[in-house]
């Protein structure tokens, strides 16, 4: 058994009993987006939120223990994604990878936008000529410092 | 001449005369991201906007022209990027990809968040422990509909 | 179970019983581009549409919930692909690449034909020197817009 | 001097002169799609065809030479294409790769739709909720024959 | 089962009994270039072919259905082989590609030597200094017309 | 200057004067396979035969020099090759790969067939449906010996 | 010019001069690690410190400038490095890649150890039997955490 | 079996027993680094280290005659690394390349820093702003000398 | 069963039982360099040679026969192998290549050292500052000969 | 002017005047590996050998110089080479890969053998049926030592 193998499971489980991640993330006091990545094998939860997944998901002991595990994270297949939906983000990072970079080093200098002290909001907009997907994220920046 | 040469030529003379993005952005009447995707070779430029690229950088005629041509996009030099600013977006798309899909499918079925009808904003989030980067984007939601 | 493993057993059944997509299409009231791609996993299916390829392919329940999720797409175990019916493709977007991208920004500007706002239909065209394969695809026009 | 900076000057002088392909291919009495091709580096012309190029984009006899020489082909810098308009349609070889195979092979049997023996056409079809690109493409069959 | 499951026991039936591909082939009234393509799952067999195939390698009736579908081609695990006898031919490919280029386009025209209607003979060539591996190749010159 | 260069100028002399590789071949005493591949930069000259080729491409004594050495040889630019008369070859070793090697071991044993050891003739083979390529190579055996 | 020409002449300059790094380092400010990441285009320099290396490696304003600008980093040509030295750095990230993260996890939870807020030091280690390279690095654990 | 699978059976066998890898390599008489490495499939342990790992892990005979054999080392599934920590080292790497490579030049001439004569030791450093990962790293410096 | 699933039977009978190859390869009557490597897939064996493998190692007939067949050769997960020993030897190739190919053919003119018509002999170089390994490799020269 | 430059003009030096390597290597005091290995940019010079080179080749102060600069290694243009001769010896590391990684771990134990405490010669191997390319390479082992 690894990591891999209790993914399966869950998303198995999901098809087969029509759960939807917004209310096992609901049950387990966490967004949506961490709780979706962690079920997917690129996060861990803690004790008590994997044994929301243990109920949820019909796992043994040994399954739930994996889910409190720190996991080797990467979640495609591919180093570029051949899914639609996925690709899009990917063409984002492309087509404005160097834009990016430009502004954020205009606006704060030499770093980055943490990955890790990061957080993400995907949601509804409305919008009469249909309606859209807003995305809010937010990354500490961290700067390099010389020495 | 090719779009690359003009895109050089921009950089250099924005190194050179410490020009900024989002000033030149608010000149064309753009967002910052719009414009320096476009003056990166991203994006095509409008007449009136390409005029102000042309004064601001000291462009020549068909360079200028260059400006207003539909470009081949792409602006990194590998498919993984190895910039860490860039990558850190990468690294989203990779560990948060699945996560991605899986939300947007619940909540809109199956289609994907354009990369075309989008727009994206960058700004500073100011707060205690170190600012962040905040970002927005949203981007029309295409449903695959069978036919 | 995954998405993978339903395909594997639809295309067992198809060879064993000798069945055609183009009749499996016609009971699902779909073309038989998009019932084939769906019941190859790329597309997602409605309970009803499900329900036919339950019967036709003798899946079980859990099978056939599979065929309503929505699936991560790609059908090609290669970037390149390595089947020459399906290369001949790919040397098309190859060869005629920058072609198609310099004719369609001629006529719209710039944007993208989309592949989602899309339907094709392949079909025989009679010939004198030998049949013909006859494809139409049509795609909505997204342009990009400045912001 | 080789092909690539044929290819270059040409480009270069349709933007500076701001010509379109479609007219220079009718004064080539080509289609828009073969003609285009032809002058990216593609395909070759006749001594007819590369002198109405000639006089078009301003070519010495030396670079009107290069236009009727066979071309080595494949207009792309990478075998997964960058730019999004190109994309969409690799990602259609893509998703529906598995499915052109399977509904020629049961329409022809085995073999594949010619990429050499082929023509294409995209035009603007109009539509209420957005112009959308057409395309049809013909490609000769060629069946596989055992010996 | 799928299409490479039926190849593996193809194989390791000849391995067993110590089959010859050259005399299944002369059962099946094929050419051994043909046959050996098939049975390894790149050409499809007629239903009488595959009734010999059946008899001689021990398959069942799936397994043999399984020969007359047009099958996803393709043998090596590699795009750069590393079997030293296969690798030569790929490296013949890479040193004479140009070469083979210019020659068939001085000879014929803008087109391409056709690997469909095309037919392979391998056979012995005694020679005083060693024997020599005797290769003919026929394939049908296909010439991209304008249009 | 490298031997790139000089190949490069043999190509654009070639171009512009528009011989053909079959008579310069012819004047050097060589089969036109062998003489493109080493004009292309692939196998090297002797004295007299680069004193024909100094002659008839206008090279100085430096690049004649450099037709004498031992080249790096590999005359694609990619690994899978993009153009379509050359990947036809590609696509040729991949789909017959294994069936090459399966008789050639049937015949022959443990082994390669020689690609230094090697000729090819490249001619025309009139049909009445088309004229087709054919291709005789002879590679002398090489066996795999036991120590 | 762009960033690359400037390294390219620092480069070029310390060769010619034979300058160290160390040296140029101790005049700016800085340990040798950073001042070399910044004068091979790594990082950036304030004006103070570029006004050093513009002393030190004779480059004009112009250059001087590139070295205060935020640059686009990733200093290897290729995504495996070929440079032996280089490589056993790699070597090490793929052989203990799996250890480093297993105890970083097991000593402070799931999170990263910060390539940005990270500092190095690499100094000579006398030993009898062959002196060693003693590397310290040091970088801020950054946990993720939920939300 | 093979080595894969013992590791993986280690794995398995920690995380339902909540077993810490530096309690394992304290038994061992081993640093964690090294004796995680080795429990990881990427050094080999001597018959009274396997020993340890038999008791501790549960492993039978021969899965610990596994645990003394030279393995093939390598524990990344990809050779750019995706999961975040591990990229970081990925990128110090690429990052500070050429640095390293400059740095370790100028003080020991011409030669690499042992990836085999190596030892490591990671550890925390506590800080106000947030505790460190301290990593020291010594490796023999291995001189090229001429022949 | 395929040859693969004979390799690893093999390579866990050595393990299990502390075989020694060299001490096979005597049995056999062969270089401890070419039976290792059959053993490991990479030769065929004759009758004989495989009737002592099937003793040693236990294996049955129809794994025996596979010994006997010609294999499709490639011992390496990757094209550049991650095992540091086995990599050091594709780095001598990287870093020597060139030199190799310009002693080679300073010495015997334009053509290949045969690594079909080759043997290999490893052995223990007793030093005082460290034993060293002693590698013998003899390739028979294969000239190019024009024709 | 960078280190590839001065490369490019020895070799362009010896092709225009037909030194020959092994002549330069003996003025220089070093084996023909050694020397050619330098003079291609893979290994530094001491001053009194780059003075050699300096009146060899005709260099200037500058270049010699770089002659005695720390290279950045690696000679071949792809990871994988496609020049024959340098193929065959990676096809030897691919072939015998995992032979040679069993037998020097059978002799020596987990280690390498050192590719930079490494000694290489090639010479001419008369035979009656053709000369063999002789090469002994010299590497000290490097256990790998626990800690």
């Amino acid at each position: 058994m690894d990591r891999a193998t209790v993914t399966e499971k869950i998303i198995a489980a999901k098809v087969k009993d029509g759960l939807r991640w917004a209310d096992v993330a609901q049950q387990m006091g966490l967004s949506k987006e961490y709780a979706t990545a962690a079920l997917l094998g690129q996060m861990k939860l803690t004790a008590d939120q994997a044994a929301v997944a243990k109920r949820v998901f019909g796992l043994d002991d040994e399954e739930t223990a994996w889910l409190q595990i720190v996991p080797y994270k990467g979640s495609l297949p591919t180093a570029v994604p051949t899914d639609p939906l996925i690709y899009r983000w990917y063409e984002l990072v492309n087509v404005y990878g160097l834009t990016i970079k430009e502004l954020i080093g205009e606006e704060f200098g030499d770093g980055i936008m943490s990955a890790i002290d990061f957080s993400m909001d995907i949601t509804r907009e409305p919008h009469a000529n249909g309606d859209r997907v807003h995305v809010v994220m937010s990354g500490k920046f961290l700067p390099y410092k010389s020495y």
